[in-house]
């Protein structure tokens, strides 16, 4: 495989037949667990309410034009595959999905030294301080959620997942720029920054359906190694060719500075010339036009980007492997489904 | 007193006798409370511990820099006049603390359109994004020192006073540069920002020695009205004469253009000509030199800041009020005494 493409090793996935009648397993499992959707998206919304408009302005924004609900989705699954009959589980995906939101807003302030560089749209337009505030205030309403709720454990495992968040995103800070980062290093990064919330989105459903421990660990385990497997197809996405012909936006990551494993491999595994030019990209951030496809052509030359996919197969095996003490289900196969929807996201 | 100074009015106050033998109200109530102020600090200290260093670093620098302490002393000093005698006080003094702390984080997060004016220490050193990120993580772990504390009560307390923190501030962010912003909305922003977290730093003293619902509300309202009164007074000194001859910077607010009390009153109070002044010092950011000295001599000239002062004392005096269903007791004397300290701040 020493010269397969990121593209190349996906396709072998595709050749499987399809047993999900055209479906995407996000299809699948958004189908699976639709009507709680709704109530969790009623409950996002309400929540956001505020006499002080600019937070439901700016929380709406950020909610419209969001993402998959991946999160939330996982909590509402997991609440099946337990056999869960009961209404907390959806307050709690809504809390899971805040945080989220929260953190995607607490990400996107720009430092000053970052001014001159891409922004996100929600900073674009209301600027850092009500990004930061507004992150506030749904972080603490997803906290006023869960007190509703009720359970101890449930907070005890949300809060943490929190701290665990921070401390993972100001470790990514240290990171940045940093091309001695260790893969050891990088993972701790992405263990906080995603799998933490991954991990607690799933735990939580075996809490509330009172399940035993073994199962509690089962679905933490999970989420923790999903969440993994789903960072680390995310920073390859960010070098790869497929997405770039997609028409989506790639090199974020290395105009940034950010330290992801594409770099830490293709760094490591470089000579001394490869490795001048990601200091001097990276470290020093001085790029220049064709910086990004030299770096993109020494990712391939050292099997970067297809060794990135690859560590997140071994996570999104552990991760299938984690439901094994659960018996067969539709909610099983959705959950076991979007393992592979997560690691073959470059289509 | 239509001519008064601010220091004019603050002297009256500080010809009656000295009842405490020389010692401010402030060294009565911290000398009050200083062993469990030792517990708070170490709980703070230990808690902001992580593997990831810019976090004790950045968050030591801002505790260490810090401030009076006032709100957890206030915690600890209102479970003495309860009678607690167990040893939850300190834990939930020091939560109080650590979101006032990751507070003053997010508060100081300049925005882009900021970069040219002060800037607080924490964010010139680090950066905006360390002050962000540092700032989740202290409040994510204050959470989880109250979920160990287990008091789902005390935890809605909390979460909630968190939630309306993070409103005023955004509240004090739209009505920035507003001239046309009411008495009304300010008190809005200040009752969010600052007294709601006064309010519930006492009141869970109440909660956690189980004391009757009375106590609990008056013990909030105690915290409340002396938060507003604070704020007031606080919003004051940024104009006082006194503060500059002090050595202390003045015109803070003036410069960010943050529409305190003392603005809207002399806005309100004044003629056409002073109002068009305002519009151009504060809307449009147009100042110059001599400028704050202009506005200052409209205060004088409409009471502005004696009658932002005689307002902290209606609430100062509401708060000591609500203390009347207590016995007295060391406790309460020093609890009426910050009253007083905390409105006679100017000298």
């Amino acid at each position: 495989m020493g010269t397969a493409t990121v593209a190349d090793i996906l396709s072998l996935k595709t050749q499987r037949a399809d047993p999900r009648g055209g479906k995407s397993a996000l299809e699948v499992l958004h189908g699976l667990v639709a009507s709680d959707m709704a109530d969790v998206n009623a409950t996002i919304l309400r929540r956001m309410q505020s006499p002080v408009a600019l937070i439901p302005q700016l929380a709406g924004h950020l909610i419209a034009s969001g993402g998959k609900r991946l999160r939330p989705m996982l909590t509402l699954a997991a609440a099946k595959l337990v056999g869960y009959e009961g209404n907390r589980h959806a307050k709690l995906a809504a809390c899971v999905e805040v945080i989220h939101t929260a953190t995607l807003l607490h990400d996107d302030v720009v430092d000053e030294s970052d001014l001159r560089r891409g922004q996100d749209s929600a900073n674009v337009i209301w600027g850092n301080k009500p990004s930061v505030l507004v992150g506030d205030f749904l972080f603490s309403r997803a906290f006023e959620l869960m007190v509703e709720d009720g359970s101890l454990k449930v907070l005890k495992i949300l809060s943490s997942a929190s701290s665990i968040i921070a401390e993972g995103e100001v470790l990514q800070l240290m990171t940045a720029n940093d091309t001695e980062t260790t893969e050891d290093d990088y993972l701790k990064v992405i263990d906080g920054k995603t799998a933490a919330l991954f991990a607690a989105a799933c735990q939580v459903a075996a809490i509330v359906a009172e399940r035993p421990e073994r199962e509690e660990d089962a679905l933490a385990s999970f989420g923790r190694n999903l969440g993994m497997a789903f960072q680390l197809v995310d920073d390859a996405l960010d070098y790869s060719a497929r997405q770039a012909t997609l028409g989506k936006t790639i090199g974020d990551d290395f105009r940034e500075g950010k330290i992801t494993l594409p770099v830490i491999l293709a760094f490591r595994r470089g000579d001394e010339e490869d490795r001048a030019f990601w200091r001097k990209a990276m470290e020093e951030g001085e790029q220049n036009n064709g910086d990004l496809e030299r770096g993109l052509a020494l990712m391939t030359k050292t099997n970067a980007l297809t060794d990135t996919i690859d560590r997140a197969r071994h996570y999104g095996s552990r991760a299938r492997d984690a439901l094994a003490i659960f018996k067969e289900s539709e909610a099983k196969h959705a959950l076991v489904d979007i393992v592979d929807f997560c690691i073959q996201r470059a289509y």
